[in-house]
Parts: C-alpha cells; structure tokens; sequence
C-alpha cells in the first residue's frame, strides 16, 4: 500500500514511522478503541487526496480524513490499519470575493485565518466553534460544528454554498452553488456537511460571508446559581431579543478559570451568562436584556472594549486542559429551550447522586450544553463505572426531555452507543443504505457517525 | 388499485372522476408533458398517506405528492396514470411552543396561516414565498422555496429543524431534531427539503419560529433604469447593511402592476428597488441605506405604515396573472451578487436581440432573479422558439457568470432540460444512486427533479 501511496505523493508526506503513526492516531476525545494508523498521508493538493482515495479504494484500506485533530468525539481517531488522511497542508485561502460575500478555501483553513483575511472587507465567516484557532474549516464542515454566535448567525451548514468532494473511488464532484440560494438536485452539499468523512473527503469549500457587525455588547450577567442563569437565557427569549452571543458558564467553570487565569469571576456570582449583542440594533438589544437579566435577579455589568474580549477568550478556554480520557468527559447534549432550567437541575442532581464532579458551559441560545463530567483518577474503576453511569443518565434525560445526544460535536466514536437511544432502526437503516450508495466498500471513516 | 386505495382511504376522498382527476393534473408552471392522474387521493392522516403508499409500492403506481399545486416548474404536474397524493386537508398547526421557538404543523398548512398563529406569541415562520397566501409548507419544504426576507433570515431550509416522512414502501421515519441544533447521524431533514417528492412524502413539520421584529422601515427607491437599481442593491451591500427584505422590480413590472392595481409607480421611475429594514437596528439600516442609495442616483421614499404594506403586497403579487404556458414563461435563475448589474443588462440585451418581451422582479439581495419572457399568442410557433430560445439564453449566461437554473422554485419537470448544463455527469450520478437507495421501484414523482 506505501508503495502504491507514494507513487502520487510525495515521499517526504507519507509517514510511517512510529512517532507520526503514534501522534495521528487519536483526536481529542475519549478514546474506546485504541488503534494504529498503517500510514499518515499529508496531502498538499486534489490530486494527491484523489491518488490517495484511488489506492485505498482499490486495496479496501479504511481511510480516516484529519483536519487538526481537534474533534471531542473520536471522529479524527485511527482505526486499525488504517490511512489518516490529513489536509492540514491544504491551507490556502483561495479567494475572498468580497461584492459577492463570498470566500474559497482549501479544507485546512484554520477557522480564525478566515476571519482573519475577511475582516478587511467589512465581513466575518460567521461559525466560531470555541476551538477556531486550532480546527480546519474542513474538521468544522465534516462536523457541522456550532460556536458562540451560532444562536444568531446559524451552523456551519447554514454557511456552506458549495463543496468540492472526492468520493470514496476517487472521483471529484462539484456540489452546491455559488449564489446565496439554489436548489437544482438534491442538496449534496447539506448530506456531505455532519458527514465526519463517511461520505467523501472534503477538498474544497465555498462559505457565504455575513457583515461584520458595526457595533456590538457584551455583557456579563452573575447569578446567584445554575438554574437562575438558565432562567435568565428564557427571559431574554420571552423578550424576543436575539443575542449574538449567549453563553452560560457554571460556579465549578468559573472556579477552574479563576484558578487558571487568575482572573475573579466567582467573587461575582455563582453563574455566569455572557451576552453579547451586535449590528446597528446592538446597544438598544443590550439594553432589553439588561432590564430583563435584572429584573429575574441578575447582577449585570457592561464590560467595554478589551475587558469584553478577555471574557469571551476565557469562556473559548474553557475547555481548558487537553483531551478527554476514562476520568473526564465532556458532553455535547442539546435540550428545548424551555427545558433549560429543569435540565440544568437535572445535571446537578445527576452529579450529586451519582458522586462525580460535574463542571457546564453551555451555548445557552441554542440549548446546547457541555457539561464534564469527571472523577479523581486514584478512584480507578470505581470511579470510571460512577463516570459513566453518570453520561448514560445525563445523555437518557437530555432525550426524554426532546434533546439529541450531540448538538455540534458530532456523533464520531464516542457516541455510537448512544445513537441508537435517538434514532429508529429505520433512520439508522436509511443511512446505512446512502453510505453504501456513496462508499460501496466501507473505507471512509469505518465505525464512525452512523451505527 | 381504486379498490386497493378504498380500503384505507374514506371513498369520499378517493377522486376518479374526470373533472377532479382534470383540475390535479397540473401546477403553475409551464406543461411540456401533459399527463392525467389516474385517481385523487385527499388524504387527511399520516395513516391514509402510509396506505397510499403501501398500494403504490406493491403495484409499481407512481405518486406525485400535492400541496397546492403553486408551484412553477411542473413539479406537481400529473405524470401518466399516477395517484396524486394530496396533502391540502392534513392543515392543522399541531402546536406553537412559544418558549421552544419552534412550530410542529401539517404539511398542509397555508405558510401565513403559521406566521398568523405565531405572532401572538411574537414568532414569525420566516421563509415567505410570494406565494406565502395560497402555497403550503409541506410545498415549501419540498421545493425549499425561498421568499421575500430570505437574504436575511434564510431559506425554507434554515428554518425546517425536524420532518416526518413516509417513505416510498410505507414506512415512517422521523428525521431531525426539536432543538435548535443536531448533529447525530445524515443530515436526511436537509435531503428531503428540495427533494420534490421525489424521496418522500413529508407528513409534519417542526420549524424554528424568529422573533418578529420589533420595528420595520421600509423604502421605495427609484432609478433612471434597471442596471442602475441592480447597481444600488450592490451600493446596500458595500455599506454593509443587511435588510430584511430587498426586491427588485422592473418598469415593465410595474407598468403591469399600475393597470392592474390602479398605481402610480411608473411615473416614479423605470426601476424600483423597494427595501425594509427590520428588528432594533431598523431605522439606523434604513438611513444608511437611503443614504447610499441616493448617493447613486435613486430617489428615495420612507414609506410609512399602510403605504408600505400595499408596496409589498404589489409585489408579491407581481406574477399576477395565472399560470405560465407555451407563450410565457417565468424564470428563477440565480447568479452571484456581483453580476447583478451586468446579468441585468444581458437579459435587455437578449430580449432585444430575440423580439421577445421582458420583465423582471428579483429577490435582488440573494441574487436571484424572476425574469419572464412572452411572446403574443398570435405569433404561434414563431414566437414559441423565439421565446425558448431567449429562455435557453437567459440561463446559459446565468450559468457562465456562476449562477444556477434555479433559485427556489425547484427544477420539477420544466427545468430538466437545463439540469445537465448545471450538474456534472458524476453528480448526476450520485443523485440517482441517492434516488435508488430511496425509492428503488421508482415510483415517488418520477421524472421530476433530478436527471
Ligand atoms: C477547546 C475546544 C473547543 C471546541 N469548541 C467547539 C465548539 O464550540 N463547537 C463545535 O462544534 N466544536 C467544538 N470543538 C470540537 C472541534 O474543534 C470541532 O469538531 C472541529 O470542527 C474539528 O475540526 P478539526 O479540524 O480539528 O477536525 P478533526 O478533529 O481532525 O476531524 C473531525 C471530523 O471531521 C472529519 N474530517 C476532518 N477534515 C475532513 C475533510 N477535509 N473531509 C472530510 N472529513 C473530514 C474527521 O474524519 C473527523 O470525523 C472544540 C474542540 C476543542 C478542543
Ligand atoms: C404567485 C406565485 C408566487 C410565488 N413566489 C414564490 C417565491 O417567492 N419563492 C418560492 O420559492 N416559490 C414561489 N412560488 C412557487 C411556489 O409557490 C412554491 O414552490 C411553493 O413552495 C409550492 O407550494 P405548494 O403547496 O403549492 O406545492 P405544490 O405546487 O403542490 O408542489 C410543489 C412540489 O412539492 C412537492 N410536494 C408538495 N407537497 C409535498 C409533501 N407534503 N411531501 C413531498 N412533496 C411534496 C410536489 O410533488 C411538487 O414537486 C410562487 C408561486 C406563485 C404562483
């Protein structure tokens, strides 16, 4: 198979050596199945993703894509044998095209390089997952991945146009559409975004741009406990305003940034809701909120300029600490918004009951929460069996109240065992058969995504 | 199969006769296959339209799925000796969840009667089709039909967050999620929408509600001719402004309007752009917008209160008259923001050149643009290739500046033809094998939609 690798590639980017096997086999979610790459391809055009695809189609090798290695559900993790694909190297901005409001990228974009080149042009790429300073445009299209201003702005789906897609045998397809709507055909372009690479590898990607907004707020909003703040995220929907940014942050989050940054966010509450609004309406949104917030008992400041940018990259650092393992686990469950309150409490229960530590940041706007779980390691498997009890009840709650169990994380590795919890045996069996439609022999992406 | 269909379905609503058989055989949209169905069925729950299909599968009948039969590209034409499948009568809004922001309905359901039973609560359902009064939102979702505010808030499918299916052997599926954000498995909500009945019938809807905005400002703005009013949609967008609604009208278009409605646009000027701001930014966007546009040569009104409304409702109602035949027919291409102007120009050009007569209304913040073309009847099949032939070069331009043969009203039966100038073999392909993984009897609105 190397020898059929380097053939189309480069020798110097396919690595076989056991370092490089080593640090691409694993992304940063828990680990179930511990497994080995054959090889790491690091891919600097089409032409060599399609040699790639070509070989591994013909020698039925699974092939695993890798953007950075950033996902929180094993999606990126090596399967045995396999080929990781990588297109970090394929990180060239295109074009921005800024009367069409409009940019192509290669998939190894960092998310915040896009910014980065759009922001001169009065435009952003809306989709900021916490980690777009570390994850690919493609990680974060193979996803569907959320972020902070999502509530307002939407998914990455709902800023994709078009992608450029080399399938399982190594054909390039063109999907999707330039213009800001279009729907000749089936939307190719939705199904391959989520897809977390069973589908096709992403080679290309045309993203609508939004305006950058002319002002903005932000706002930080201390409660005295978790299910208050949560109240705070439905009195600021009952007022039917539309925070860009809406994020809630628990007293253990708070503590554990504190503790970090040094910074003194849990002198001021027991939780923290961080609002921001943005564009020409902003200040007169803030002000709604402020009356709201205060009014369900909140104590809420106006943090200006450069104190308003420390407090949202705090909440971005959140995560803080590395990767996920047997101890810890963070969670990605979406509720209804009206269920905020009640999950809320229902997290914290789940917790005490159970005896492990529960810290939540959540996109409150869209009832997406991330509560980690963990438990001290010296507890060994008393404490990982506590752990998991602790997701299963979490994740089994989240879906009796109407929830799902990933909300932008995606399903990957991880949260195969609980797929089953959301979909019928027919969804499960439909997707089933599109897989087989897109990749006859199973090679992309094997045993992730769908069950 | 009448016999078959009768023993689940109420005889009342099981329709052989000639005349109800003649009045479902067609949609709005232009007819270059005429067909009659071989029976009606108007099903009124998810059983009888399980019933239905259960029937078709075993005997190999095709069914062609009906909203309201709005449609503008034959998608809903009868195909020879089908079941059309009517869902007009499943209209009921199963529930508003105020708190939730999101809707679950019937696909039925009229789109404005969803935006009258939401706005008590402060929602709106955004996407709204001209047609909003007369077409149905399982029509919407089917066509992913796009609308007035959609360069703000998005297309049908950005709204649609979960769907009940029946698929082509009777079975059941729920795809989606309630909350705001999902990510578990295919993103098979988003291949349903625009599918045209081709993968499915859709059987519910839960949609995400927007906030009615708390404020609108509407402007009427008048230009010497069209390539300068596509050049103030361009001046709007430099600015960085992003308006709810922003639509383009022609003097021809309005010309029409005035005889019909008793106006007086066309003295105002030959080109109309008319744009409303929304939400707490409304009145800030709207100056900047007047602002910019006068700087290019327009004639600005605020138009307030009733004034504006009857503005809007002109132009929703500016296809006016009826269905398109051999001798006019409306068009939907799309193309990027930037071509406006000169795509504009190049239909007057073509118009010109063929000796066929033009107008035009477009969505102009999306780029998608409603040209029709007609001939007089009297001209007979002169006039009919004259027509064909500036159809066929109005979208050929439209395709080599980047755009699409269709914007939002579907590729149905009419444009077919021009599906392959768009898509490449490969994707083709890959959609039939999608088509197949479906339907694989082929019987759900055969010969619609894709090639
Ligand atoms: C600190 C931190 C914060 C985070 N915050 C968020 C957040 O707010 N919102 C959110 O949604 N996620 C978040 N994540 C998760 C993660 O960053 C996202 O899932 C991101 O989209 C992954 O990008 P990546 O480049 O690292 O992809 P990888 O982790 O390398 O891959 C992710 C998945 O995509 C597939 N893939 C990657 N590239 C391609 C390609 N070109 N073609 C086909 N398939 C491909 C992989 O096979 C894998 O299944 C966070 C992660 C961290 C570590
Ligand atoms: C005056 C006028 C203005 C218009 N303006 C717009 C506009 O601004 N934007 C726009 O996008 N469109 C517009 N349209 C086109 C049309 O209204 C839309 O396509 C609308 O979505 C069709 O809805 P319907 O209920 O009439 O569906 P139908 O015409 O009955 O069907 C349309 C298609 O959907 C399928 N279908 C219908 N119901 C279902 C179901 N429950 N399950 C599966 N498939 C189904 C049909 O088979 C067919 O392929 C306009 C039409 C008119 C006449």
């Amino acid at each position: 198979m190397v020898e059929a690798l380097l053939s189309g590639v480069g020798a110097s980017r396919v690595l076989t050596d056991r370092n490089s096997r080593g640090s691409y086999a694993r992304d940063q979610g828990p680990l179930t199945e511990p497994a080995e790459p054959a090889v790491v391809v690091l891919a600097e055009n089409v032409d060599e993703v399609q040699h790639v695809m070509r070989c591994a189609h013909r020698l039925g090798v699974p092939v695993v894509a890798r953007g950075r290695g950033t996902s929180l559900s094993g999606g990126a993790h090596a399967v045995p044998g396999c080929i990781i694909l990588s297109l970090e190297r394929m990180n060239r901005i295109i074009e921005v095209r800024p009367q069409d409001e409009v940019a192509v990228v290669e998939p190894g974009v960092i998310n915040a390089d896009l910014n980065l080149a759009a922001a001169p042009h009065g435009l952003m790429y809306a989709p900021d997952p916490a980690s777009h300073a570390i994850s690919t445009l493609g990680g974060n299209v193979a996803t569907n991945a959320g972020g902070l201003r999502c509530a307002k702005y939407g998914v990455t789906r709902d800023s994709v146009l078009a992608l450029d897609v080399v399938l399982a045998d190594g054909t390039l397809i063109h999907t999707g559409h330039v213009t800001f709507k279009g729907v000749a055909g089936y939307d190719l372009t939705a199904l391959f975004i989520g897809s977390e690479g069973t589908l096709g590898i992403v080679v290309g990607i045309t993203v609508r741009l939004k305006y950058l907004p002319v002002e903005t707020r932000t706002l930080a909003a201390f409660f005295p406990d978790l299910p208050a703040a949560a109240a705070g995220v439905l009195a600021i929907g009952a007022a039917r305003v539309q925070p860009a940014i809406l994020e809630l942050l628990d007293g253990n989050t708070l503590a554990i940034l504190d503790a970090a940054f040094d910074s003194h966010l849990g002198e001021r509450g027991d939780a923290l809701l961080l609002v921001q609004t943005d564009g020409f309406g902003a200040a007169a949104e803030a002000a709604v909120v402020q009356e709201v917030l205060r009014a369900v008992g909140a104590t809420v400041e106006a943090e200006e300029g450069a104190e308003a940018g420390m407090l949202l990259d705090l909440r971005r650092n959140a995560r803080g600490d590395g990767v996920d393992d047997d101890f810890r686990v963070g969670e990605d469950v979406a509720v209804p918004r009206s269920q905020l309150v009640h999950y809320a409490a229902e997290l914290e229960r789940i917790a005490r009951d159970l005896g492990v530590r529960l810290r939540l940041v959540a996109h409150a706007g869209d009832g997406n929460l991330h509560p980690t779980f963990w438990v001290p390691r010296d507890e060994g498997v008393a404490g990982t069996s506590r752990l998991h009890a602790a997701l299963d009840e979490s994740v089994k709650v989240a879906l009796g109240l109407g929830g799902t169990i990933t909300g932008e994380h995606g399903v990957g590795q991880y949260k195969l065992k609980w797929l089953p919890w959301e979909q019928s045996p027919d969804v499960i069996d439909l997707q089933r058969r599109i897989k087989e439609a897109f990749d006859p022999r199973g090679i992309l992406n094997p045993g992730k995504a769908i069950s």
